[in-house]
C-alpha cells in the first residue's frame, strides 16, 4: 500500500479514524489493520475465507454528483451482498479509491455512509490505497465460512425449488424515474429510492441458508440474467413462474409489461436468489419469519433439455413463453451496455 | 462480483483462461477461483493471511499509452512487493479493472505481463471485476505467513542496523530521462528502464527475513520517506550514511546531487528496507549470497532524541546534515503532488 504525503495523509487519517474506532473492540480475526505494508487476518482454523471485489465508476454505477453518503453505503453494501450470497460472515474490507480532488465535505459524507454499513455488519476497514484520478471506488471484502458450508452456484439439481428474498424491480423502477423513462409520484419515488441507493446486504439470510440452499447468488444484474449463472454452473434448466416474482406495491401500480421487465431483469436488487430441495420449505419459511424477510418460491429447477441451460418462463395462464418473447424479457441490465 | 454481458464476457473469459491455467495445478489453498460470488481460500491453520491493495491510475502511476505488458507486470509486482515486505508467501490476487474500451491487443499484452508475474510467484488470479471507465487497475493480493512471523513496521529498536536490498534510485533516473529532466545515453537508459517498468518483488528475501528482521517495508515512495514509517511506528530515530546507499553503476555516472536525491528519495524502487539486530549480520550476508541479491547496511536505529522520530543524515565526511538540508533531500516522490 502506498503512503501518500501531503493532502492524502489527511484522507488516510480520515479513513484510519473510522477504522480504528471499530478495531478498538478487539476483533480477534483482525491481527493488523491499516498502517503497515499489509493487513493481517486469521480466521478460525475451521473457516475458509470468502473474497469479493467490486469496482464502482462514476457515470457507470452511479451518477456524477451522486450523494456521497449513499455512495459510501452502496460501495460496501454491494460487496457484502456477495459475501451474503456465499453464506459468509463479514470479517473486514479494503478500500482503494481514486479521487479527482480532496473535498473534505464529500469525504466526510462518503465515510459516514461507508462506516455506517461497516458498523452494522461488524466489518471494519483494514487497509487500502488512496490516489488522485477520476472517481473510482474499489472495495474488496472478506468473510469467513465454516469449511465446506459455502453456498456456491454449482449445486442446484433437478426438482429443487427456486427462491428469492425480499422483492425485485424497485431499484430499476427508481432508476427509470431518475432517467425520466417514466413518471412516478413523489411518494412512490420516495418509497423505493433507497432500494437503488442504499441496498441491504442479506447477510443474516446467507448465514441462515448454510446447509439449506443447494446454490445461491446475489442479484446485481437482474434476476433472470443472474439465475443463468446458477443454471450454467449447475448444468440445469429452470422454470420461472413470472407472476410469482415478488414485487412491491409501488411496482405493482405500474403496467404489467414494466412489472415483468423490472422484476425479472431490473438489476441492482441485491436480493438473494437460491435453490433448495422441496423438503426444506418449512425450514425456509421459518427463516423468513425469524428474519422478518419475505422469501418467495418463484420456480423449479429442471433437468437440462438441450445442450444449453435454459430458463422456461411460465406466464399467469400457465403458458410457457416462446424463445423470442423470453429473449426480449432477458435483456438484462448491463453496466457495459 | 458483477457479471457483465456482451463484450465484457469476452474480457472475463480472457482473464479466466489465464487463471484456470494456474489453478489446474491444484493449489490446496485456493478452494474456489473465478466464477462465483466470491473466491474461497483456506490457509494452513498455523498461517495468517496478509492482504494488500494498490490502485494504479493512468497519468498518475503510468503514462497514457504505457506499454500494456509492462503495466500488467507492474500492477501485480507492486502488490507482491507489499507481501514481500511482510514476509508473506503469495497465495493469489483479485483484479478489478476499468477500461475505456475493449481493445483485445491491449488486453492480450496486459494479461501476458500480468500472468508472467503470477506464474513466476505462484500467485493465481482468483477473482475480481471488470467495468467500463477511465483506465484504472486495482489489484488486491493475498499471502500467507506463519502466525507471529510477519515483518511489521513497528519492531525496530535502538542499535538495530538498517539495511536495504538491491540498489535504489534507478527507477527515478529512468523516469527523469523519460520526462526530459536530464539526458541519459541510450545504453544507460536501456540498462535501467526495467527498474521503472518491471520491478522485481523481493518475495524470497521477505520470507528469508522472517525471524531475522525486526521491522521491514518496501520502498515505493522513496527510501527516506518510507523509512520514516518505520521510525514513526517504532518510535525511534535513524542515522543514515548517505554515501552507503547502494547505487547502480549507471546512477553513479550522474552528479553527486542526483545520486543522493534519487537514491535517498527516488521512489518506485520496490526494494526492501529492514532493520535487524547487529548480531544478525552474518545471517543477512548469507541470505544475500544465497539469493544472489546485494543487501547493504545503510545506517543505524537510534533512540528518539525529540518528540518526533528523525532521520539524521551523515555525509561522506561524517558530518550530520542540517535540518534544512535534510528537508530538501526528503522531498519524496508523491503520487498526489
Amino acid at each position: 500500500m502506498h503512503s501518500q504525503l501531503g493532502e492524502f495523509e489527511l484522507i488516510q487519517r480520515f479513513f484510519k479514524t473510522g477504522s480504528e474506532a471499530m478495531l478498538s473492540s478487539k476483533n480477534p480475526t483482525i491481527l493488523l489493520g491499516i498502517g503497515d505494508d499489509c493487513a493481517l487476518i486469521k480466521p478460525n482454523s475451521e473457516e475458509a475465507i470468502a473474497i469479493t471485489s467490486d469496482m464502482l465508476v462514476e457515470g457507470r454505477h452511479f451518477f456524477a454528483k451522486a450523494n456521497p453518503q449513499w455512495l459510501g453505503h452502496k460501495a460496501l453494501a454491494v460487496n457484502l451482498s456477495d459475501l451474503a450470497a456465499m453464506g459468509a460472515r463479514p470479517i473486514g474490507f479494503t478500500l482503494a479509491i481514486a479521487l479527482p480532488q480532496v473535498d473534505s465535505s464529500w469525504l466526510e459524507a462518503f465515510s459516514k455512509g461507508l462506516f455506517a454499513v461497516a458498523q452494522q455488519y461488524s466489518c471494519p476497514l483494514i487497509g487500502g490505497d488512496t490516489t488522485a484520478g477520476p472517481l473510482n471506488i474499489c472495495i474488496t471484502a472478506f468473510g469467513a465460512i465454516p469449511h465446506g458450508a459455502a453456498l456456491k452456484r454449482s449445486g442446484a439439481i433437478a426438482e429443487d425449488d427456486i427462491w428469492v428474498s425480499g422483492s425485485v424491480g424497485d431499484a430499476r423502477l427508481a432508476l427509470a424515474a431518475l432517467q425520466h423513462e417514466l413518471n412516478l409520484s413523489q411518494t412512490d419515488f420516495q418509497t423505493i429510492e433507497a432500494r437503488l441507493h442504499q441496498p441491504t446486504p442479506r447477510i443474516e439470510l446467507g448465514i441462515a441458508l448454510r446447509g439449506v440452499a443447494t446454490a445461491a447468488l446475489d442479484i446485481s444484474d437482474g434476476l433472470l440474467g443472474d439465475l443463468n449463472h446458477i443454471l450454467r454452473q449447475s448444468q440445469v434448466d429452470a422454470e420461472i413462474f413470472l407472476d410469482q416474482l415478488p414485487k412491491s406495491s409501488t411496482l405493482q401500480r405500474q403496467s404489467e409489461a414494466i412489472q415483468n421487465q423490472f422484476s425479472a431483469c431490473g438489476g441492482d436488487d441485491y436480493e438473494i436468489c437460491f435453490t433448495a430441495a422441496s423438503n426444506r420449505r418449512d425450514v425456509i419459511n421459518d427463516i423468513s419469519k425469524r428474519l422478518a424477510l419475505p422469501i418467495t418460491q418463484i420456480g423449479k429447477i429442471k433437468n437440462m433439455q438441450s445442450l444449453k441451460p435454459t430458463i422456461h418462463i411460465i406466464d399467469r395462464n400457465g403458458t410457457t413463453l416462446s424463445a423470442s418473447d423470453t429473449e426480449i424479457l432477458l435483456k438484462s441490465f448491463d453496466h457495459f451496455a
